[in-house]
């Protein structure tokens, strides 16, 4: 028995169950709703800093990396073995962060993760009176279900999620559809894990504030043709107006034939959806944005509401731009319901996208226009699927 | 612009995906399934032993843990700043594991992650010939969804994944449920996650080795009245049967209620379920297979199907365990149309399951015991999923 009493221990299950449950006491502030179940740390504290708190006996070098580097903070060992900080306040929103330990750079064992930067990372939710809007409340649940369908275009069976609004099961009703697409280095997750689509959506139905739709994400980074600008070469970093441009001019030749020829067939035959124009839409976020803005404006038979939410474009010249359908104004409007453009003031994209609304309104092509706050961040998607989705289908 | 590009290139986004597609270039291998896209490392050898491979500039130590302490090996640092090793050949199979730097235990991050141990753990696939039944294969999928649904017995929105099998939106049919639990530390996303419960059900559908039924996971760690056993204390550690007692005696009273009360209303109202115990089964795997022989055995008028995969168990008295139930053969053995109980050779709870087999024996209580090979992992679970599902509802 005793080579079993080895085994036991050492799975350290249940020491690790009850210890976390121990590490916080006496602490203020609460565990983030992005921890994992029983993890105390990281803690949000009354004034909105967070304490985060990791083990790590022999580093010699312990940080914190909030939002990619957007902020650095050096950790403090304690006696105890742990390294802590408090960072500054931070404003309610989503924060993808990481621990470099003697650069080490890995996540942070407290809290959940999510796919970002083509990697998984750690996320923390800091919570204010803008987070109702996707908060789980009592009320009918919509559906987030996980599919594979078989993409003639890739040979390949592809994971999609497809949300179905409260009560879809038991209705015989149609519905109409959003496909809703994530950005560079995440995937068809993102609108879900860290975006809560779903909730949103719920949200919105239960208030009569948005018709009962399905949304459907599928993956962006998707096809063999695909192939990301080249990486910046020391000395000579790239203009963010080329790299903008690049995710603008791009074809997205495979994804646009998976989305159209696979997807939307897969999913009118699946679910009870209106196949048409008029109650479909295409819209995604960054990366995203730019092939909705692209596959959109290629298929406007198939397309009647666009949505570029903080969109990777540069549109700088109307008769070239998107082989020139931007030049023919009455067609485009014509044709459009909705086209939703917005970005935040602090975005990295804020200038291009700025311009490309410009071009908009001087090609007289009609298009809602949000200039908000926020950077390139799923505090700001979140929001603007909150402006969007009431917009839809109307 | 200059500070548009230093956040830009601040992102490392590009650079990270193409440095990642170099990586591998010139080595031997391929990149195992459970890494993240474009991730060259880990890396499955030809003769399944596998490379790893980690950055970690100024660390003194780095190691690779595999299976939470069963095996650890000391990483190499290479000129490049990268620290390798190579295991030997594993037997195909799914593996935790994790990576140490200084002290500072993360995960590694060119693999998929998955919760267990109360955390997100890095997971590595090595397949094999026996990988071949929960394969993603060219055949009609089943859709795996996510639902919230409130528990009165909480007060809370809980989260569940439910298996439809193939065809079940295009069907008027009713199915039979399998209700399929995790293990201590571990969640309701394990099933799916881990244990691909709906390729497998896929599989053996598609080949008529099971009947089409819906599978059912929640969150086993449930309730503010479960409490697990306290740690270990140094100099006297908890002998093994002393912890399986605990989990075999344990009531899981409000995990019982949710069940019984909330859960299974809830799938039958929103479900086309055939509502009858001859179509409904309680099965799970360690502390999940603990519960479903507790809460199986107080509810034989709701469940004639029990599955106990490698259970936290150990039967010594059968006029008191499970309040004597078990000497009642004759009632259990009339009721119940399938007891399955399994458990590797290899496995911790070997000795304390094998004797709960003989105790059933003894009783005369009729049961599938299945004696394989392996240890108390997922590899095993799969398989006993393979061969529990084909037995229900026949």
């Amino acid at each position: 028995m005793q080579k079993s009493i080895r085994k036991l221990v050492k799975l350290t299950l249940i020491a690790i169950l009850v210890s976390a449950q121990c590490w916080g006491q006496g602490q203020g502030g609460h565990p983030a709703s992005t921890n994992i179940p029983s993890a105390e740390f990281p803690r949000i504290n009354s004034d909105n800093s967070v304490t985060f708190r990791v083990q790590a006996q022999q580093a010699q070098t312990v940080q914190l990396s909030l939002g990619f580097g957007q902020s650095t903070y050096d950790m403090v060992k304690g006696t105890d073995g742990y390294w802590e900080v408090t960072t500054k306040p931070l404003a309610p929103g989503f924060y993808y962060y990481g621990i470099s330990a003697d650069g080490f750079i890995a996540n942070d064992p407290g809290s959940r993760v999510f796919f970002a930067a083509q990697k998984e990372v750690s996320g923390l939710e800091v919570p204010g009176a803008e987070s109702d809007f996707f908060a789980v409340k009592n009320i009918p649940h919509g559906t987030l279900r996980t599919e594979w369908y078989l993409s003639k275009t890739t040979g390949e069976a592809r994971r999609i999620f497809v949300y179905t609004p409260p009560g879809y099961d038991q209705s015989s009703s149609r519905y109409p559809v959003l496909y809703l697409q994530h950005g560079l280095g995440e995937d068809e997750a993102g609108w879900g894990d860290q975006g809560h689509e779903n909730f949103i959506l719920d949200n919105l139905i239960a208030t009569n504030k948005a018709k009962p739709m399905i949304v459907v994400n599928d993956n962006g980074m998707a096809g063999v043709h695909f192939v990301p600008p080249p990486a910046p070469k020391p000395g000579s970093p790239p203009s963010s107006g080329s790299i903008v441009r690049f995710f603008m001019d791009e074809r997205y030749a495979t994804f646009d034939k998976i989305v159209t020829e696979d997807l939307i067939p897969f999913i009118d035959h699946n679910y009870r959806t209106i196949p048409n124009r008029n109650h479909r839409a295409l819209a995604g976020l960054s990366m995203g944005g730019a092939q909705a803005m692209r596959i959109g404006l290629s298929h406007l038979d198939q397309f009647a509401f666009i949505g570029a939410l903080s969109p990777a474009i540069a549109i700088t010249d109307l008769n070239k731009d998107y082989d020139g359908i931007l030049a023919d104004s009455a067609k485009v409007n014509q044709r459009l319901r909705l086209l939703w453009l917005g970005i935040g003031s602090d975005d990295f994209l804020f200038a291009p996208v700025k311009q490309s609304h410009e071009m908009l309104e001087k090609a007289g092509i009609k298009h809602v226009w949000v200039q908000s706050s926020g950077a390139h961040v799923w505090t700001v998607w979140r929001k603007y699927l909150l402006d969007f989705a009431p917009r839809l289908f109307q």
